[in-house]
């Protein structure tokens, strides 16, 4: 059964074509599309386009409906080709023809744009709270390990000292840019498209500021063929703001590999979280972080695939808009999977306390001392030379105690300011 | 001349290769270093590290400075490396030690750093100013001829009635949505870096609170590694907001071409913007729209030129963070250039006011008619059925007097309240 | 049971975080690795590690493993990783400790490796195949339809007439230099990575040639870190060759969606091929060609995501390569579906024969005008200022019967050409 | 002086726009087009469309410009739009009408199109035998370093034991296979586009055959259509090409960073290929291999550039084209220089050749103690065990001597057999 059926025979093969995966993705929008249905159905009540009867019928049959997609009994079946189309057959199998009216004032790609509108704004906001939270654990780790040094390096060469708690809290500092951009996609998709119809809006007396309010947007998108332009660009805003979040996860991924390896030994977590080799027996591999970065990696994809699949397309709507949803979902759900796991991983992290204990890090107090010369009156191109001789000369020692007092710098982390700033966004 | 200059022989095609376009493009930057410059001189005053003869001579001078760039008058000359060694050897040739001291508790990075937040806060405004222009603009033109009627498409074909009002202001509202992530990247560098140094702070007891203000910035970069994470995030941000702009100018510049073909008609460009062809003539080309689109496209790539620049890149600085201007700052003109021609342009265009005379535009009021069976209480499906069976049988006759009156559809385009949303991002 | 399982407990989060979706995407190349694991197994044997008994044991069980995927009776349980380890355990449970003895002198990553290279090379070859059907098609198509006209555009405006012929030939021509980067791909995976191990070779004595040989490669990667190097490129250059077939064929489905528009006319395709509206009955949408296009506009992104998944990795395996498969398995089906449907569709194409009786079409010819003034001896220039001035004063008639005779042209298609060189890629 | 000027005024503002940076950028095609505009001339003549003293005035008249070109001394003014329109220009000056029979049965886009194939093969021809000498040196340092050993990594844990003969070699390997993309993309550009004019051929009996030949073309694109196509398509299978090597030039650029770290100190090169740290005077920081990672990583983002601005327009030429130039040109110059940089900087590399000597290298040797006991008989898994028990109770003792005897291993690196397949790519 499809919706624009008029009995001609179509062939089996492009029907497998043309619905693709809709079916399996699909699943994740079945909540949205019974919520927008039940929400429609009220405003038509309200316009007088459903009876007093039809609409208690509707509201209940959508409630199980929806207690069905929530308990995971729902199934769409190989003869419908999408969730719109099966919600509507089952509405109309068991309470007929007021099930027929539903679509009244409404066209399937206004279904799919308002029901991946409500799924991408709930999935934003679980995204917002997984990055806060992740940021707030990256906060406590910097106050616990604020003491411990650890070499910070430039062009991968030890350059000067650094602390876990610098690198901890640098993260959390990080992902609040990230959340901004979070925040601009909410902005995105917190606009009702419904009622744009095909994409032009119609001429039935709808009531969009009821839909509205009643779905909890927090404004409309007026202009229907602005509405159906937000199709793809909604969907790319939301891949912008999970790519933001994607690299920074992926750069703290990337920074725990190479802490993990032996060559650098500053951090280990505990050996269930590791995986092994089929061959080595000595090997305690970082799989989760590797995992977390190439995962975090490939959604930063996400924008590009999205990008040329609308780019130079004229406005209205286009069949190749189904294709959206194949990367999006599977990105959401991977990069909260990721999240998770970090938050997971870091709570057993284990930092090394004596890194610094070894010589090659003398160097790295190189400019500290060249920073007292400056402070005793010379200037700083004549320190820098008088430095450089030094080392050259192998007359350089280290006096391996940070004084750095100015904000943000290792003895002064500002964590509270930053944690304000987080709560802020 | 360069800042590392130790004595060596440094190879001359290493040089080359090194310093790349570097002394073009940071002459878009000169004088957000000549301002950062000074604003580092005077806190370095404030905390004793200058003297007050040193701090006048280095105002002057740089002010000076700053007067030569902005006549143009100021050039980097081949023996330096970059605009940062060029101003410190000037302030050291003018005024001796005092220029020496400049480059006390920071470093290049630090610099760079600093100039590009100012430089591109300063574009991103710019840019927010040129969309708010042109949206107003289109919201004009909507008024202006919201009631020429325009064929609407889906999968290209024709379906319903759109109008220029509602295609016009479509593109306004959609710019709304792009201004939500120029905002965010505003957020995203609207944060001063300054002290940061080679990305772990110093010993210096510096005071950022002050170079925080004196520069402008809403708030400070606390963390010194974070703030050095922002080369590259800052610039990748600054992206994300011009690819989202990019990507809806690119598409209204498609329909204008489209628009413009013969087999469209729908609207036309006074002689003097298109050109002409090498060997037809009576060709009149929409080039302008063309270079928009395209010049629009290109910037769409920037995000993933950058992220391929710094992904996988453990944190600390690398020098291959100096490839990120090459893209940016291009990609800033491109888009200006863009929007203003865009304005330029659609100020002289002329619609076609009688489109839908044409036969074969007939059809798209059938879902009217089809409406109007069901406001007199047809069920939709019915009603789908009958529409679709008159059209097979050529007996359709179309209404062309549409009556569209909800929220954002053609005779109730909500203008003002679209207008409102644009004054309130 | 995983194949490094030590007997430490191992969160079953991590586990499922870790697995993704192998068991899935492993079907795929669940026929090669039994390929791989008897070729490998017959070397152990014919360098004295397994002995007669063994090998016909080993060969006998894998035979009927190998039966048991084609038949699609073979399923990757919940408590295997991957089918790598299915398959150990399969051939322990049967045989004992010939099972236990298959992967000397093997790594996990080197059956990844040599799966996926056998995979690839039969998916690629399955494409060549596929687009030189494709091209075979589209030169009959030109054939057919070589002497009905169609305008010609640059910019979208109507330039000089073409024809059907043209149209379909230049897209056969085209998918030509697509097949040169199928061909470099082929050559890319077409070499026996088989013995790289973890991708530092192993102190075994194998024998490399004899598994290059057994298993049909073209050559052996000799390097075993050249040979680790494949993974992830060797992807890559596959997607490099998909995306360049994608790329054609999505031009040549953009161009159908047009020209099917009203606005156009200038093709049709019978009535099931295409796709109705759920509220506008009097719809025929050409949904398969959008997919198509749409299809392989996202194939174009797979080089991007590779890209962002090894960019920046330093030599040597890591796990994120786990995540190449996600791509490029479901990017190979797209990209065959797409070709066959095109084929498909195409094969039922109806071309309208008299686009060119319309009068918007009659400037097309006036180069074709010029061109005569030319060969009567006047320059260049002056002919075209004086057919510019000729159609500015609209006196301008066309002579609307081609003579365009050279190689490549309307009149003198040269399809045995393109055929030839077809036959030689 | 613009070629389609009949005399109407046009809009500085959309001049400056419309040009671009053309005039810059064809300075790199304005020898093509000096050869490929006397090859047309050429032509004419033998169709009898130039008379002797017209194609002798053309013949020396063109052989001066080439000669002003190679010089130094040719100059595009502000008044000309590019290349084509100048060389036009100066020709019709210095011989009259001559000059104006130059653009005879040809078109600027056709201009564009021969003259950027000419460039691309000319310049894929040198990329290709750069990355050949560049493979060599490989091979031959390769050769020199085979005993040195080196720690082999996956997960960057330490794995087995490695070598500079490997690492060296496979690279080596490794770029061959990025000539297979190198050849796929000659045989892309070397096909003579001339003749198609405006895309769809003239009514002129030229004689492409003749210019085929005399400009060195392998073959002729023969539909004139497709030879409008390869605008976009040459320059993406161009783009594919340089992709390929940039990866590969890339990776190895990354392990060199790594590898010069002090933590893992593997090499180093001398003093004047590094560069310093403007405040810290110890560090010798490996810019010039940075450099090449982060130009080489740019070059990658080439074809998804090429991809946005070509994507979805349908056939026929679009003023989008014109900006392909952009991307590719600086890509090539920059690709070139950072092979030639690799070959100069390895040139003087130093290897440690101690490396192993370091305690945390030991555990390379386990899965070699492994394999014995499995060549004595033990099965594989057995001996895993085995050898895991022993490394956990700390009794596990390395023997360092690698006896890896198989083809492409550290014993026997087949050094020839990689050089053979290099000379035959």
């Amino acid at each position: 059964m499809k919706l624009w059926d008029k009995g001609l025979p179509t062939d089996q093969k492009i029907d497998r074509f043309t619905v693709g995966n809709d079916r399996q993705l699909d699943m994740v929008i079945a909540r949205y599309d019974v919520q927008a249905t039940l929400v429609h159905a009220k405003m038509l009540y309200k316009i007088n386009l459903l009876s007093d009867q039809e609409i208690s019928e509707i509201e209940k049959e959508l409630n199980i409906l929806g207690r069905e997609i929530e308990k995971g009994t729902f199934v769409i079946e190989d003869q419908f080709e999408d969730i719109h189309s099966k919600i509507e057959y089952e509405l109309t199998q068991r309470i007929g023809d007021a099930g027929k009216r539903i679509h009244t004032a409404r066209s399937r790609n206004d279904q799919v744009l308002v029901a991946m509108h409500l799924y991408m704004k709930e999935e934003l906001l679980q995204i917002k709270s997984l990055v806060n939270e992740l940021s707030q654990n990256l906060l406590t780790h910097a106050e616990t390990y604020k003491d411990v040094l650890l070499p910070g390096y430039t062009h991968m060469q030890i350059a000067m000292p650094s602390s876990f708690g610098l690198w901890f809290s640098a993260y959390a500092e990080s992902f609040i840019d990230d959340l901004y951009f979070v925040n601009a996609a909410l902005k995105v998709v917190d606009q009702n498209p419904l009622g744009s119809a095909a994409g032009y809006g119609s001429s039935f007396p709808i009531d969009r500021e009821f839909t509205t309010r009643e779905l909890g947007f927090e404004t409309l998108k007026y202009n229907v063929v602005a509405a159906q332009m937000s199709r793809g660009k909604s969907e790319k805003s939301t891949a912008f703001a999970m790519s933001s979040v994607a690299a920074t996860l992926s750069k703290l991924a990337m920074d725990v590999c190479l802490y993990m390896s032996q060559n650098f030994d500053f951090m280990s977590i505990p050996s269930e979280f590791t995986t092994g080799s089929s061959i080595m027996p000595h090997k305690k591999n970082p799989d989760v972080f590797e995992l977390i970065r190439g995962k975090c990696n490939k959604i930063q994809a996400l924008p590009y695939e999205l990008n040329l699949l609308i780019n130079n397309l004229p406005s209205g709507y286009h069949r190749d808009l189904q294709l959206l949803k194949e990367g999006v979902v599977p990105a959401i759900q991977d990069l909260k999977a990721s999240l998770e796991m970090t938050m997971y991983a870091l709570k057993n992290i284990q930092v090394n306390k004596n890194i610094l204990d070894d010589d090659k890090y003398d160097y790295l107090f190189s400019v500290d001392t060249l920073n007292e010369l400056v402070m005793q009156g010379m200037s700083f191109r004549d320190a820098y030379v008088k430095i450089g001789l030094d080392i050259e000369k192998g007359c350089y020692t280290p006096e391996k105690n940070t004084k750095h007092s100015h904000s943000g710098s290792i003895n002064n982390l500002c964590l509270n300011k930053i944690k304000k700033k987080l709560e802020e966004v």
